[in-house]
């Protein structure tokens, strides 16, 4: 894709079952995206290279997601402007944590917006691209509105569905 | 002020001295902000109305500081859909740690753009905040480039004084 | 339930397996109750209503449960003077270690009596409002008085079951 | 004092610096209190004599505060079916997290309302306790309804001076 | 059993699985025991009574075994001069970090001789109650020596069977 | 010192100040011990020739102090069947989590009987190895019964001055 | 093996299918090396042998894996001048964090070069012991260098195969 | 320096007195190195040439120090095959932690040799470089035996010091 609103770069394909909360998202809202396959680690140059470019590309908005010494959201933001958004991983032996510490903890000069460990972080990381697009997008505004309503009334229905539940004595 | 583009919300005026951090970046690129007291549990309805009445007022971003249980950036993202960056405040028993995970690891639907506990995330809420800000205005971007590379630049000084230091032979 | 005494609010419905631990306790000492679903992050308004109004309703106590950036605990009790009961929920990343922080740290001032992650949590949250209640109730103080003899029958009970096994030589 | 409401149980007398936001509370208040020291390793028995003599003295609810290995709250709720209330004492070399986890992760069958590490936590400590004893006291539920606005204009109060100080330029 | 030379004590019965690593270990050394549940929350005083009588039944070493908020080794240890090791059960949401935090972190004066979280301690609760039976009892003391040996005999034997793996050029 | 009832060994001398918690109890008993600087990393053979010689010196306990990654009371462990009392030492980044993580988590086969981090463990390492003594001497049973007399009864006394203190209105 | 350049030595056999990644990496490179069960604790004068006459036989690098309270890499560093590579085995209550806090705590003199929690530290131990061999070996060194771009490739290949994936909009 | 043997790099020039701790271990092997301050996140061009042109200028081993999300070690070896040594600086809200777990928990395929947090993980990186380095210089390899031997020798001075110390009845 060309130009792409947002720029979703994980560390790892085994990231993608975590990441397809974020393209779910982006989908929803209509926001233009393109998803790669980068490791700071392993590919340090296209990763320098997709980050340093994307400005150039019209691309608004990185989110990067990576798991144990997760540098891949870091590295980024050394190479834009840009604002970059960071999923930890979990899963490894220390859940995440050290995916999480190795992402927020980005001393001052270079910031990383961190999202929570996994599939919440990574839906998070969709909502708030969307959040910095509508700045300059007042329709996306409106549907940001219209999906906060959304949240609101799907609790009222989930919170209706349990009284009729436990009025009719179902345990779960 | 009347219409800030970044309102930055504290949850005690204790959390100052830290957020200074943020307000400096804030008036060394120009931004407007309004800097405010207030907190999710002891004043929760100003809280709330601060929130939802930013967009109204056609501020931009919302920065929100907190330490302990920090509920704070929570409550404000529930309550509007501009982007919310959070600070965790450390110094109490343990450290921020407690702010931290309270801020970061928000449910899907809901995000908040966490920073580094303490100085170091104030003064990159402000950076973040400009990215977002510039991404409609240009004037800001090329501030951007100006400030990373003068971030770099400082590196090299610092770098040259360390090795003027070596050869002088003076310990730190 | 137009007068329960002890109001149960759970973030997400994904919480009801935890939080039947506590609709067990409250039936067995035959408190009335109401179990709702209700978010801080995604239903703001309801929740701060469902807080706000309990006294109103008389209730006398209220028990919320929440995962992650455990929030709900915290929002309510910035809305109500009744005292307000935390369950962290576990199951995430952290293991409820996030939930836990976000709850028990509370600033001076709004305190949440907060309980163990997970069911043991959920159980002691139902056992502490009965505890609350018999204050004003002598016929409950009785109850919990048997109910405590029980639990300690029941450890004798458990101990001669295992006396019998190691007796008969059976392995676990 | 013969018929004191809230009996305080700290472990050591080098609690008490801690334990004084829970007196200055209860004082502000005009909740009779009983203040002890009595360790649950050090005095067994007259901490099991204390915690299970309490109800027939009227005691209403019992708050006990410990460090490290905090078995204190556990232990007097062993005794008890009066509500308790734990405050864990940080300053040793986990700050404190020792004494949350000994507290806080009761098993089911025997609650501890846990309060934040250190004075947070101590001054809840006494909020809490008032909370319980104003739900068969409509005098205190008025108290605690002005403390809340009272802390809600502290709040405004501090926000006005810190917009005084910001218009002033003067720097924390 | 009338004066056996340990008494192993455990929370829950559902803590059998894991101490039967310590009965295994006493069974092999000839060193007569006892095992009982008793809890320290929901049966205190049969807990305080068992401690508080060992010595008198010619008891020698106690050891206790609890997960969560541990306080069983504690108060154990509280109501007798004889020495008491603490064994943490794992297996709810903090993996036993609860546990082992509620028995090593003892206050000066009143020990818990700890061990490692689940089987892994609870084998080497055994060893370190021969251990101390065998200070008078050299008997015991040569048996440990042997045990010593076998360990190392075992290391000995696994590594050549490795070596004889390696050179077949299995894979695991 | 030829035939010390208790052999303390500590890592480096600057565990002096923490040790000498030990000393001071085993003299008030009249135990007599060695101190020993002895380091598992930087004095392997003379570490374990210490260990292993131990038995044949008649000593009957170890005591092993040391901080960060303190190996020093497993790889004593591992050269004697005497039993071996671990104490943390903290001060360092990880405030003595290191040093009690490696020393409680020793595999099945070799135990290390650990005491909490720091001082208190000193001071329960001295206690603990006078209850393993007191087994076979009915005279350091005794003291220990005194011992804990006077614990109980020095609690009273502190809860005596504080009750004085509190009349007379002095805060701490 | 008479000379083999790479010691590894593991505290169990069970750790084998965590240390294959490291046998299959010297493997690829052609590294001649000896894989060794050895124990700390229990076997701990074949592991000082083994360490102490590693440099006799020419060995140039030992990689040491152990779990829990893991002092195998530190006591084989005690015995030898040759670098000395860490792997810390998860799988028990504590994941591994009591293994790499044993390990990379190091005291000042004796360096252990730490790797990451189970598989990938293992493969890591691998490439670091490649490494330090290709100092005096250019083959080696080339090889590095097409390992490198290797794993560079494999991410183009990554990248490419999802972008296939997500035009023809295939889900994970 | 045109031909350091070690390259040492700190993220920050405020890291130089823990790093002294390094350059003291190299100057008194007579190992040349140079010292460098270079951000990854700050100069990421700067610390990518300075790795990847090391091989070139004949470096052998570096060193890379840094503190919080500590992504300087891993930035640097992404761009090298020379073996990459790190040490997490600590001193922050986390004490380190948060550079430790950024530091060693590097995926696989790219090692990073990481110390302990702090001036004995600065001190041991200097040891592990030379004992690198002296695996193709057995100059290097004799001067190591004679440092391990001092090493043991300085403890049995220190042991010997205390034997007086407490002979003579100081207290420290």
């Amino acid at each position: 894709m060309k130009n792409p609103q947002v720029l979703v770069i994980m560390g790892s394909d085994s990231d993608l079952p975590v990441m397809e909360e974020t393209s779910k998202i982006l989908k929803q809202f209509g926001v233009t995206f393109e998803m790669r396959v980068s490791s700071a680690h392993r590919s340090p140059q296209r990763t320098a290279e997709l980050a340093a470019g994307a400005a150039k590309r019209e691309v608004k908005v990185i989110i990067a997601a990576a798991g144990m010494a997760a540098h891949l959201a870091g590295v980024i933001a050394a190479e834009t402007t840009l604002p970059v958004i960071g999923v930890p991983i979990g899963g490894g032996p220390l859940n995440g944590v050290d995916a999480l510490y190795a992402m927020v903890q980005m001393p001052g000069g270079i910031p990383v917006a961190t999202m929570a460990i996994g599939k919440a972080g990574a839906k998070n990381a969709g909502i708030l691209a969307v959040q910095m697009l509508a700045l300059a997008n007042p329709g996306l505004a409106e549907q940001l509105s219209a999906y906060k309503s959304q949240l609101s009334e799907e609790v009222a229905e989930k919170d209706a569905a349990l009284q009729v539940k436990l009025t009719a004595g179902i345990s779960s």
